[in-house]
């Protein structure tokens, strides 16, 4: 009974080393021992031997200069790794290129990660200007038009976002509960998503959601770009709308799934 | 004392659970309990233990029909959180830029991780070609242009590239370790290496080392591209290698190194 017990439990270690992991990961990013024991919680010699434990593995590296740890380089390996074998981007790929294409500008493909949309592709805008690559980044579920997507269509998303602190990061965000109901029946009654300037000052993004064999949603794909070219005059531009709903039509026929 | 000798110790649940980050990292890629647990020795109870703790934490995914398991969001997120640290990757963001303009091909900013070259940064061919980006992939330390810079100039590296297995890929690639320290020395002598479909046939590549305030080798960087283009008739073409080594040098400043 004592075996069933400790294997009902999760490993308080690896708890704690993903902790540390989250917090190098936000906010300061390069932290002393004592600022990540004070954090977490934990006896210095406790952080101490988790974080020398996880430099060793490479998930962290520490300065030699300061002494302060920050995130290792194993890490990155990994997350390339996890992007290999990603079944969604895989069959992507193709479509995703051909709508930056059409429609001239950026475009993210995303899935439900915590509280958020992980970017698990990206294709420049095709032009000349310098872009940053955002594959890893997160964007928000209530604000985003990936976001959007994935609350609207997938349950687990909308929980998420429903419990999430929706925060204003513009005077066009919609943060109270009704109104961003409102928001995921419109973009259910319509089949995507629109944020005009409600994440980022500046930038509108469309976006429509992908769905598997089973017909459960994995995934959103949108446009994203200056508000001047992708909703002039307050109108999403609709051969926008329908580019990027015909690339996620195009990767869900690719996922197995029926057309109708 | 005994308090002494636990804190000495690395903790084995941690370096169990990155051990088999790095089974689903490598390989197969999607496993099943039984096939982790046999590869890592490891009893049954014990790996479905880690396993759950890791996939609560996000950092692998059981894939619903199957029951299989693979590597996780979490680290696709952590991953570029470690990138937005990188001080080599920020400093290098603009010279690899103009690089790949000037040179017209694909550009690799690469650092010593394990036993190879971990690409902290790839930069596009400057053309409307799909290409894959190659960030977090690794490249060999004796064979790549990249490797070899580090080889010659981190004593690290070439402890590692002479102790690592040294593949050959193709019937160009140099694997006896006299005739790799001779590379070596012709990479310290030239102050940049060359690959020469030493490890991709039909691909070249030219690399140069970057340094540091402190003169400590920490990154190289390079071109890439076709065999034809990047040497014709047998030889580096000078502008590349012209081009390659002024990048690597403004990196190093950028860095704080002096110029002499």
């Amino acid at each position: 009974m004592e075996d069933r017990a400790a294997m009902a439990r999760n490993i308080q270690s690896l708890e704690r080393a993903a902790a540390m992991l989250r917090l190098l990961a936000g906010g300061e990013r390069r932290l002393g021992l004592s600022d990540i024991a004070s954090a977490l919680g934990l006896a210095k010699g406790t952080a101490h031997g988790i974080l020398r434990t996880l430099q060793q593995e490479g998930f962290v590296e520490q300065d030699a200069a300061s002494g302060r740890y920050q995130l290792g380089a194993e890490l990155l390996r990994l997350g390339n790794s996890y992007l290999d074998v990603h079944e969604l981007r895989a069959r992507a790929l193709v479509w995703t290129d051909d709508l930056a294409r059409s429609s001239g500008e950026s475009v993210y493909l995303g899935v439900l990660h915590q509280q958020g949309v992980l970017i698990v592709h990206h294709v420049f805008r095709p032009d000349d200007s310098r872009q940053v690559l955002e594959v890893g980044a997160m964007q928000p579920l209530h604000s985003s038009a990936l976001g959007k997507v994935l609350a609207a269509y997938d349950p687990v998303a909308h929980s998420e976002a429903l419990e999430c602190e929706r925060e204003s990061f513009t005077a066009r965000t919609v943060t109270a509960p009704e109104a961003f109901e409102e928001v995921l029946d419109l973009t259910r009654a319509r089949g995507y998503a629109a944020d005009a300037e409600e994440t980022w000052e500046g930038i509108a993004s469309v976006a429509a959601p992908i769905h598997d064999r089973r017909r459960m949603p994995v995934g959103a794909v949108g446009i994203t770009g200056a508000v001047e070219r992708v909703c002039p005059s307050g109108e999403m531009r609709p051969e926008l709308i329908a580019a990027v709903r015909d690339c996620a039509r195009a990767v869900s026929r690719d996922l197995g799934a029926s057309r109708f």
